[in-house]
């Protein structure tokens, strides 16, 4: 895309380079396992919470292969100095902002199906509300990024304040709508409903404040120090909206397939795999 | 983090470099497979162990990924000399200690999950006994890696000992759980029950012996040798507590579930898949 450059932070202290490094491998860790733990697990929940699940799974993979080109390209982009504890000069490789956003363009969406996937709404219901909100997710989104690309500070907040329309829909209705499934909830479930509906405003909203540290300005949010942060404000705000959100709703898909099918109750686990084996078992 | 920078080992000799880079090699191999296996044997146990073997296969993953840094890490700092019988000296690529960190930062917790979870406990006893330990995993290794780093003496100790408070806090409670859960515990599973528990505290106390090499000084433990007798501990209890644990813990499920379900007799193995098959057993 033919963008005004971003500015580029010219170069880490070792110490700072560690940091966003070991966040960034922390990050590949925590998506990548979390991924293959909600693949291991799917049994463990009734067949029509199994598509959230794998879904879950699916976001986290996304997102733990995004970390790895992430993670190798800060190295490429940020070469050790002359000695171990020397700066980390800027090399000739640009840090490419765009996996994140591919990343979110893949994961958001699928975030929100997972999320509609646990509120009882009818299928109804549920189509129609995805209609409007995986729109409103590319939307957000794709005004994000020339944001994040602008070298001035009005095109930073110009594009992010148009993103911005679609973040606060997106969040307004997925909040009014996660309080109104709370009623329809079994009562073992509301508790996790209603964190889900906290996640969703409270982490969500990490993305546009850590968005904005370069444009808070100054020695400090200006340079190293806002570079420093956002990718950690990203890279922790992803964890936990993709990996410990997808536990919650694997939380939220065992208590329910319990509830529905003795076969699930907690502390069992897996369905018996056919009619007459649990007819067998029963007896 | 600005700590201040560890003290660095500028020089390993070729045979130093080739015990410490196979060892790696080695518990990468052994982690690696050991989570294979039990996530390929999840269903040879019961359903209401699979969640314990599941966390024991993504414990002993997470290792492997960060045993593959540690190798890649750990070749890039200390690259081959001139000739294969040359002494490694360091580059200006930084020996990452931080690695083990963030690995025990993930794995701890899951650990103690997987140990409660074939305690024999009620629900509401497991979550109280985690709701105790996992914060203090989390304090004990966030104190530890300071220490690691610490330029000096004393900053390893002061870190290292107020690490240690978590730690016997650990190790105390989850002795004492283990010892009461003893008796509670079908005979054939009391012998494995009491080796986890020896192991605990065998095992787990070689992590602060280990951490602790550098401070007995002199040019031995001072230098090149310590380094390599610690990562040599950190990577022989890192397979012990893991992968073996993780082996004691799908035993231990094993026999349980063909206890608690015919279906899971030891020398049989995997659930009858199919009810004509279960009816002509059961008959």
């Amino acid at each position: 895309m033919s963008l005004a450059a971003a500015v580029h932070i010219q170069s880490l202290t070792a110490s700072n380079f560690s940091t966003v490094y070991n966040l960034f491998s922390l990050v590949i860790a925590s998506m990548l396992f979390t991924a293959i733990y909600l693949l291991a697990s799917q049994r463990r929940v009734a067949p029509r919470y199994r598509n959230a699940i794998v879904i879950s799974a699916v976001v986290c993979g996304i997102a733990a292969y995004h970390y790895f080109r992430i993670f190798n390209n800060f190295e490429a982009t940020y070469p050790a100095g002359a000695t171990v504890d020397s700066a980390h000069q800027i090399s000739n490789v640009v840090f490419n902002e765009a996996y994140r956003y591919v990343d979110w363009l893949l994961t958001v969406p699928l975030l929100l199906i997972e999320t509609v996937a646990v509120m009882s709404l009818s299928r109804g219901e549920s189509r129609s509300l995805l209609f409007k909100l995986v729109p409103a997710a590319a939307v957000m989104i794709g005004l994000g990024y020339p944001g994040e690309e602008a070298s001035s500070t009005g095109g930073r907040l110009l594009w992010g304040g148009l993103s911005t329309l679609a973040f606060v829909f997106i969040v307004y209705v997925m909040y009014t709508e996660l309080a109104r499934s709370v009623v329809n909830q079994p009562a073992e479930v509301q508790p996790l409903i209603k964190r889900l509906r906290l996640a969703l405003v409270v982490l969500w909203c990490a993305y546009p404040i850590a968005f904005l540290f370069p444009v808070f300005g100054g020695s400090f949010f200006g340079g190293e120090g806002g570079f420093v942060l956002r990718q950690a404000g990203y890279s922790i705000a992803d964890i936990l909206a993709k990996a410990a959100f997808g536990l919650v709703i694997y939380q939220i898909a065992r208590i329910r397939s319990g509830l529905e099918d003795p076969a699930f109750e907690l502390g069992h686990g897996d369905a018996p795999v056919s009619a007459p084996r649990s007819a067998t078992r029963a007896a």
